[in-house]
């Protein structure tokens, strides 16, 4: 059972950017991204007005934080040396970070951006102002496949979700709140991850639980994002749930149509329609595969059946620890899927009364495919009696 | 009772940055940020790998989105015409924003940025390979005062955020899960607030309801931002809690010190010190008043204390459609409170073994201040018994 990423993974990833900083000749990298940081590193923070920042040369990786997140890392096996700043804007986040890389020597780096995001009123100058920047996306190009340990953890993400949603459908009944549903079914899916893991549960969490599952529902499903409406359940509505878990900051992501009592036939008819188009993308994953290919290929099912005037959005996405990461299953990406790569596989059909769409986690493997959500996907498993 | 933006809001806002876009004889404001596009027109979305885009001129409102974002703008009475790209990347959502551009005859614009974030993975043109671009923070400024309708939606956020943190302490005993008591605290407080407001609620979640409260306990509380341990409570634990409630886009901010069971001489000796640097903060707060003076009223207060090798943070933030907002209550910040401005106002101490915070939500008026939160913040009304 993984349930935490190991130590030993992020010696391997920061082993991968030091080939990249030694080929391209730099004297460092350096990471503003909260997430970059946190693959290579293991510390996860809040992106926010405060710039972390990291330093990986061939024989250090310093940090540079606010002093309210000096104690967060101090246990980080991987981070030699922490430098921080008081707070922003007394602190000066730059100036710190160029005395980091001025202490390793670093003169010229290579960076995934020229200077911390402007979140949240962060106002600072350029890296570029203290050194000479090449701009880098190594990590996000890293990111794309995941190792198997990180397919064990969204695979773990998975059952979690499994529960939560078992729990989302049989709280389910006419007179319900779908918003009251939601958050119990979000609570006992939490709470039954976190008694069965124990100890072995990565903490991740600030005032909440891991484990979340909800849904749309009503009018409010022809709305690819739609929102929790204010008025309660009754037989004869239309659901688009959704259930995840965060296993040490990764994600899956599945995703239901189900129907209050039994559904009408039109509702069978584009149920029925949009189940056989994620049939269709989910056989023609693969390693190898144009990620295009297999867009135009629900693209062109929906053709052949007169729908595509319902359709609102391309097939799916990579996910890990982002819950939308690149590669995008879309007519106009470029590139084929590989082995490590994980896609959710969502074709949407949505007409004037309501909405169509099932997603699945779906890792793609050395010689094929393994889904990793497994809440039934076909009518009678989604039908809510 | 006011629970929802009314429409004359946008027209003022729109009117606002017109005034701006003619003082700098521009042919169009552009915005590509989401928070900047809601406040402005009040349409709302996630900001994703899936660019939206608005654009003003003195006698039209536009906006550029996905496909699957159409039906949801076609209510919005600000907007004129919606124009649309199929999705990211198969769909050119830049080019699509210069068609809309050269439909209105706007060749010299100012946009809050050169082009959409580059967030989950898009990687789009310059919109100044288009255009002629000069980039304005109109916006950003403009949000720093709040309206008195603002002000009445961040009243009634905190209104809930009490209601949900009173549940929150009546669900804490020893043995209970810190994951859980935040879950069921914050479902309770929803179904509350959905139930009370009926049809005035502003529909604003997704899959969750729209009141959270939380906390994290024991030694996580050293941490300011420390996390939901998988351990249940026990007497003598310290908790640090947090309370709000989305009221159409805007957030209040309640937290709390607590203690199971009866707390040490040594909680409540930091305790106090905690309670009184906020005191002196909301005391100091006012119309004309420097930002830096009242920071460092409360850095002077822990000197005096000897206490300043247990402060890690600033005393607080501007706040409203942003969780955190500019301007900063912070030694380094140049300017002044205005009315309008609503600030969190949240010195903590954090020692070897617990940390000390309360937050509250404070308006600064034309001639002094009122308080929007109103939890007891003395002891005796944060032991829970």
């Amino acid at each position: 059972m993984r349930t935490r990423v190991p130590d030993e993974a992020f010696e391997d990833r920061l082993a991968a950017v030091r080939d990249r900083i030694a080929d391209g000749d730099f004297d460092a990298g350096v990471w503003f991204g909260a997430t970059s940081i946190e693959y290579l590193t293991g510390f996860n923070h809040l992106q926010t007005e405060r710039p972390v920042v990291l330093a990986v040369t061939a024989d250090s990786v310093q940090l540079t934080v606010p002093r309210l997140e000096v104690e967060r890392v101090e246990p980080n096996p991987c981070i030699e040396a922490i430098h921080h700043y008081f707070d922003y804007p007394s602190g000066n986040p730059i100036r710190t970070v160029a005395e980091m890389l001025r202490g390793l020597g670093a003169e010229t780096v290579a960076a995934d951006m020229d200077g911390a995001p402007g979140v949240m009123g962060y106002e600072g100058p350029a890296l570029s102002e203290f050194c000479d920047v090449t701009t880098q996306d190594w990590v996000d190009r890293m990111r794309y496949a995941k190792s198997d340990v990180e397919v064990e953890l969204v695979a773990e993400s998975a059952r979690w979700a499994n529960l939560a949603h078992r729990y989302l459908a049989d709280l389910v009944e006419p007179g319900a709140h779908p918003a009251t549903v939601s958050q119990q079914a979000s609570t006992q899916g939490s709470r039954a991850m976190l008694d069965a893991l124990g100890d072995r549960y990565a903490v991740r969490t600030r005032a909440d639980g891991p484990v979340h599952a909800g849904f749309i529902s009503g009018e409010q499903t022809r709305l690819p994002h739609g929102h929790t409406a204010n008025c309660r359940l009754r037989e004869g509505d239309v659901l688009i749930t959704g259930a995840t878990a965060n296993v040490d900051g990764y994600y899956s992501e599945l995703e239901r149509t189900m129907f209050v009592g039994e559904p009408s036939d039109e509702h069978v008819h584009y149920f029925e329609l949009m189940v056989a188009a994620q049939t269709i993308a989910i056989d023609a994953l693969g390693p190898g595969v144009e990620l295009s290919h297999v867009d135009q290929l629900v693209w062109d099912y929906f053709e052949e059946q007169g729908v595509v005037e319902y359709a609102r959005h391309h097939v799916g996405h990579n996910i890990g620890l982002g819950a939308h990461e690149p590669p995008y299953i879309d007519r106009g990406w470029e590139g084929t899927m590989e082995p490590g790569h994980i896609y959710t596989i969502e074709p949407g059909l949505y007409t004037e009364t309501a909405g169509y769409r099932h997603s699945d986690t779906v890792v793609v493997t050395e010689d094929g495919t393994e889904r990793l959500t497994y809440f039934p996907r076909d009518l009678d498993g989604n039908v809510i009696r």
